[in-house]
């Protein structure tokens, strides 16, 4: 229903621009939601799109901007004369602009730099160089701050004169001469307080902070952790240099989730939505843990080379291989996918490792006896009874049973150490999921299946 | 840094306790951010919680409750007297209130109900019938609603004096007399706005909202898509019945994503924090596939069986098993994690299925080629030529890189198509991950491998 009506919308639209009504589509997409009006100036060519871009209200028009794809970002950008720059660049807020120039080429970029005033030039460069992943790339500038000594009438006087520059201003900082950071006051506090009282007695003065150098997913779990619309960003000096806001900090929340499932999938993560990817781009994030994984079956290979000759003997044993590795592999991975997530959500520091030794140890029991019965229950009546498959005998079922019990045991405590080492060492404990776990996992299942069968059969 | 100073707060308050200084202990707690304050409770024995929990301002014991675990929650609830969970329930918004009675046992949900006035008790009724996972589960009832004709001046004395009350008070609504959703106004557009101006003129028509029955995730979905701080719930007939927060929004995305995560690796997700939960419980959510996918490696084994002779003839074949087996599956699940993440950030449907295919056809092929030339190079240079292994020939060498080829080109377009096919017929695509896709892969790489030995050594 909801989606139906955004449907019907664009197509309003888009008769609007057939029949050439520039006024009455103007003044549709003035009133619009930014991001439908976006969604429709995608499908347009470069031409009408300009056109329409210039015929909207300033701030339409960078709130538009904003949500374009970078490719139409540039076509745009490439269009308009200089002066038109310089007005949509003091227009866009800071992060928005910085997330623009790192989709651009490197030509246009100076272009658009050297059409920025100073002050904006200075701040985006700033911003261009905090480092990957950290707060500082996905703060915004615009904040709203205010000083002790005003009183809430003129807070508020304030929040409403600069309210459509600060792209939050539901939460104030108060901020000393210095800009050092002494407090934080929301407007609905301010709203519900007395006009006279000062902005002081109002505050919090418990602040609580993220660093512009801090890896953004320490503030995205700040941010969730106390429900906040936003979180004010210190240099180490303390100084209030920017704000992070919960729009932002969704996106970040996505994108690490989408990060995280990648690597768990041996997928090298990237940040372009699939269909936009070319098949030699999949290709490439795809092949180097293909590769690798496939190397490291040498090993497997070669511990089954080993045992061929037993193995042509016992015939029988070969038809298990493929089930006891799978199963070893879904259980070590169930363990080390479920840590992992536990890290990355922050349920889970390496100082837990007991702990969740010892009840992986327990649940690794459960597994394995309920695995074991069954299994060897299964063979008796499909394989023996069923099936009537006389290679495999009763000794056969206790080898298989007895191997699957011990793999799925070093399965789950391999599943549920290596994540955690790996956070420890300072590596990233999502890519020790399902086919890294597998490939050692098989390897391990392996030796002990001929290690039981050579005792119990003698092989 | 931000983490030690937490700690330290924490610590004070431990001290104040020690020493018995209430008043200060009091002051401090009220001061505080209600995250924490619920952080220092939980840590305390019954006696003390109540005791500090009753010596609060109602407000703030009420904030500080919604954010203690349900264990601690229902130990309070045990202890006071039904005045005070009168004045508890009154106190709290309606979707924590909400949250809380589904965890309480039944006599304690009887209890507070009793206790609440009827209104309350009614909307809580409400809430409580919707289904879990629709948007009328995760919303909340208090919403700050405004009337068209107001003055902006009316509207933010309006704002101002619900401000206590309203757990989003930065958008607000306007209904008629009926409820009937009519428009849309932030709290930033009615400060810029002036005094005298109409609310009829400032508010937005185009009011984009969610439905009572929705799935939550079309909510998160638009909640992001447009970067909201919220959105209205409205029900069948479009009256105005609640609000959906970006908190909420936010918890959602998190939950989703460590659903999806836990089905694509086989468990059967659950609600409870890993570390909460008992060997048994994690047992019951991971032996039903590891069951399941134990069961149906059946058809591999007997695939084995059937060429047993064959393979006791050519013994060299069966090394390259297990690495036939894991390269297909990992390739596998590239491919429908890949597809079926894409899915639930809702960047694919079920009309993209060609391009999808025309795409994972090309990545296929262009691994296929990869990994066969590398295995090929890789056998004649280890196995044959380093490792001296007889039993390899090039003709072996030949079946496996085909095999190989061949498997990943299965495995990609199997893993790509599947969780598309759930999707379109209404199960969840994420169950269609690596587990799954493996076990069919496995099956089809030995037939695959079997049919090419056949062809080219006459096994």
């Amino acid at each position: 229903m909801e989606n139906m009506e955004r449907a019907d919308l664009l197509e309003q639209w888009r008769e609007l621009l057939a029949v050439k009504d520039l006024r009455a589509l103007k003044a549709a997409l003035t009133e619009a939601n930014e991001v439908d009006a976006a969604e429709f100036m995608a499908e347009l060519d470069l031409e009408r799109t300009v056109l329409l871009f210039r015929m909207l209200p300033k701030e339409v028009a960078s709130d538009v901007f904003t949500n374009l794809e970078p490719e139409k970002q540039e076509t745009i950008i490439s269009s308009i004369t200089d002066r038109e720059i310089t007005e949509l660049v003091e227009e866009l807020y800071v992060d928005d602009a910085v997330d623009m120039l790192e989709e651009l080429p490197a030509s246009v970029v100076t272009r658009v730099l050297k059409n920025a005033s100073s002050g904006t030039r200075k701040v985006i460069n700033q911003f261009l160089n905090y480092p990957d992943n950290s707060v500082g790339s996905i703060m915004t500038a615009e904040v709203t701050d205010l000083k002790k000594s005003m009183t809430v009438a003129q807070a508020i006087a304030r929040v409403r004169e600069r309210g459509e520059d600060s792209e939050s201003i539901y939460i104030c900082y108060v901020t000393d001469n210095r800009r050092m950071l002494e407090g934080v006051i929301t407007l609905r506090e301010l709203l519900v307080a007395k006009d006279d009282q000062l902005v002081e007695e109002v505050m919090s003065n418990d602040v609580i902070v993220a660093y512009t150098t801090e890896d953004q997913e320490e503030a995205v779990q700040r941010i969730m952790k106390y429900d906040f619309l936003a979180l004010p960003v210190v240099d180490q000096e303390g100084r209030l240099v920017g704000i992070v806001t919960v729009d932002d900090v969704m996106d970040v929340m996505e994108e690490e989730a989408t990060e995280d499932i990648e690597k768990m999938a041996a997928i090298t993560p990237t940040d372009k939505p699939y269909l936009k990817m070319t098949p030699f781009e999949i290709w490439k994030a795809r092949i180097p843990w293909l590769m690798l994984l496939m190397i490291s079956a040498t090993f497997t290979g070669l511990i089954i080379a080993s045992f061929e000759s037993a193995l042509a003997r016992w015939v029988a044993l070969t038809a298990f291989i493929p089930m006891l590795m799978d199963t070893g592999g879904n259980t070590g991975s169930q363990a080390s996918v479920t840590v992992i997530r536990a890290i990355s959500i922050g349920d889970l520091e390496f100082s837990d490792l007991p702990r969740v030794l010892w009840k992986e140890l327990r649940v690794a029991f459960l597994c394995a006896v309920t695995l074991g019965v069954v299994n060897f229950l299964k063979i008796q009546l499909i394989d023996i009874a069923l099936l009537g498959n006389t290679n495999v005998t009763t000794a056969v079922a206790a080898v298989v049973c007895l191997t699957l019990a011990f793999t799925v045991i070093c399965a789950k405590l391999v599943g549920c150490c290596l994540p955690m080492l790996a956070k420890k060492l300072g590596f990233d404990p999502a890519v020790m999921a399902s086919p890294f776990i597998t490939t050692i996992v098989d390897a391990l299942s392996l030796v002990i299946y001929f290690q039981i069968a050579n005792h119990l059969l003698g092989i």
